[in-house]
């Protein structure tokens, strides 16, 4: 990590213009949100393809149309999400090439793979399926091994057009596999990261800054980003010829800086990082939660193999479960309250013991909107640690609605763990990733 | 419920163009997702202001001036939402009022407002922050009582301009207390909801589609929104006069055509549905779960006013959890498997044992990637499910990776639960919300 500099090559060393453009009626309407903005935002700025604008258009080839032909020359890159089925209110493919002014014609091998893929999932193909086998003449068709609508790419005059189907499953893979080698024949896309990601928890974004900005060299472009206690610092050449050891360089740096701070370089979730360092070690963790009521469990097992550490989660919302189930005396939750540090951990040891774990995390509090005391308000959480050698507790105080103190209970006790943690595990743990 | 038409009236009989431009480098690159569109998106559609086209821009003044430059007067409603701070990088009031070529102007009530919080919350004013205090000549500041940033709402020609911070929880309250009142007052909003949403499981969008169809009037305009399982069904009058009344007479049609596929009018979760029937009840509920990592019980606790029914989950993941917490017997781990019917049933048994419920439900499967047998690969799930009068268990198959497998099988044992017990609710138990 902050090493592998094969990983990392130089970018076209002029800002490319990149367009999206999401269609899609049930994301204007609130009913499902712009997931492919987040994911695409984040592997086009990976290959050095920051998003400049984003337009969301309801399934209307009128608007489609309209878009294209109003960005296309203007953009290096425009990318095209959804509308490419086979049903009536799918209008992307006419619409750009109506757009474009280039013909659709039909696709051979587009309709050999969508009839082995009928074939497959054993459907018959009717004359809507074969729709989707159209391509703009000129274009390359993008296989898609996940569902019926092959993507397009379509290169022209320097400018490319890429459209890929609406769902999720489908789309990213294709992304990955079809377009990103494309990208960077054509010259649009960095051969490998763009940037270099460093995770911290617990600086604040002004204190990172403050430590960021003096090691950065001549020309790098520094952004951050912030998702409840975490706070990434990305740094970029900005396309002004910094090379991909450079920007290591000052990430090693920021490192060492940073101190304790430091999560790791790269994507990692927090939880993935303890899941990892758990399984360097060969220990296992329980749980017992009050206010965070399965989310700091569900962050564990949304990790893939995080069966091999994570024992299980005993969550003890009643004063009545967290005597039954995790046995803790009556009299403790009499005299100190089921929100004390007492009570945090005697539940993480009572996970520890119950699961037959190594290491116990405990989180009870007021999530609210109701509970809490004139002492210990909405928002108060503690947190409980038992490990092999001692228990520990800690109190932290989070702002924010129901929804918001549980994700911050949840990163903080993950953090905490990850801090307990660092000492035995090794320094470089995580390949950003 | 279907009932209250004094919540439904008339809307604007022509349809409103509405653009929203939500401003943030974040946004962009992969860093946070556009909540405020999704959320923008359903709040403007029950008014009857559906979103006609989003962008999404960078926090360039120019790039803002840009847009509102292109859109005004094109649209009846344009919302801005972000760069509305102190910082040098919030530049939303700046170029929006360079672009419409309108003064800023100091606001005396806003500067009070932002020096009252200030005392509040123990910070000093500096002079960065009172930039925040001024206002597009004519327009009305929005109060802010969660953050320092006011909004704007502006008036001007039959269009409508309204300004928004970035933060989700002042966008909300202000949205909803500030800008709804002075959206109906010049005509551009409902007076109440302007559509009726009758949300199903179990059927799919096709055949709700079939069944919806036929039962509506003309000029109602009739749009789905899918969501793991759930699928809603949205009945708007379209502009065209269709009153409130005929809107719900449609969804009472539907509800019955439905059966018990129906799960309520309005928004409410499936996790709210369940908690307030138990709630009736006066009943208990308690989850053991494998493969859903504990999901199952976080969708309860997202609930406000959960814990009144909610007594707890083991989350147990290894099999020795399964024993020792749960008790579920070694011969039938061994004979079954973890991942089979007979320990969903015992599974949830237990659970409703141990936590002294009067319900249990339990999920056990295999999410992947790893995992899985022959006869039941990745993505089978088996729930159990314990009641008063009997445990029973019932197996589902679920496409798509492991996050997807667990909310698809989270969503399925929570429609399962609500299916049982229907029969002991009243029928509209829950007001469309």
């Amino acid at each position: 990590m902050v090493a592998p500099t094969s990983q990392m090559q130089s970018c076209p060393s002029r800002p490319r213009q990149v367009l999206v453009i999401n269609v899609g009626d049930e994301l204007l309407d609130g009913i499902r949100e712009n997931g492919h903005l987040l994911w695409l935002g984040e592997h086009l700025a990976r290959r050095g393809l920051p998003i400049t604008r984003s337009i969301v258009v309801r399934d209307n080839a009128g608007e489609i149309a309209r878009e294209i032909g109003a960005s296309w020359g203007a953009y290096d890159l425009v990318v095209t999400t959804g509308g490419m089925g086979p049903t009536s209110d799918d209008h992307t493919r006419a619409a750009v090439a109506a757009a474009l002014g280039v013909k659709l014609v039909h696709s051979a091998p587009a309709e050999a793979a969508l009839r082995q893929r009928f074939k497959q999932i054993t459907r018959t193909v009717a004359d809507a399926d074969l729709s989707q086998c159209t391509i703009l003449e000129g274009g390359e068709i993008l296989t898609n091994p996940n569902g019926t609508a092959p993507g397009v790419f379509f290169h022209r005059d320097g400018s490319t057009l890429v459209m890929l189907p609406g769902p999720a499953l489908e789309l990213r893979p294709m992304f990955e596999n079809e377009v990103v080698p494309r990208l960077r024949n054509v010259g649009c896309a960095c051969d490998g990261e763009a940037y270099v990601q460093v995770r911290t928890f617990g600086l604040g974004a002004v204190p990172l800054e403050a430590i960021v900005r003096p090691l950065l060299g001549p020309g790098m472009v520094l952004t951050f980003g912030t998702h409840t206690g975490v706070v990434d610092a990305r740094i970029a050449s900005g396309g002004s010829g910094v090379t991909a050891e450079q920007l290591c360089d000052v990430a090693r740096k920021v490192r060492d800086a940073v101190g304790h701070d430091f999560v790791c370089t790269g994507h990692a979730s927090l939880a993935s990082i303890v899941v990892e360092q758990l399984r360097c070690m060969e220990k296992t963790v329980a749980l017992a939660e009050s206010c965070t009521g399965g989310l700091l469990s569900n962050a564990f097992t949304d990790v893939p193999g995080a069966s091999k550490v994570f024992a299980g989660s005993a969550v003890c919302y009643a004063n009545d479960a967290k005597m039954n189930l995790l046995g803790i005396p009556e009299c403790l939750l009499v005299q100190h309250g089921a929100v004390s540090a007492e009570c945090a951990e005697a539940m993480a040891s009572a996970a520890a013991e119950k699961f037959g774990a190594d290491y116990g995390v405990a989180v009870t509090g007021f999530a609210g909107p109701d509970g809490g005391t004139a002492a210990d308000p909405v928002g108060t959480v503690y947190l409980g640690y038992a490990s092999p050698s001692g228990v520990w507790s800690r109190r932290l105080f989070v702002s924010g609605d129901r929804l918001q103190v549980k994700v911050r209970a949840v990163n903080t006790a993950l953090d905490w763990m990850r801090r307990n943690l660092h000492k035995y595990c090794v320094e470089d743990l995580i390949q950003g990733a």
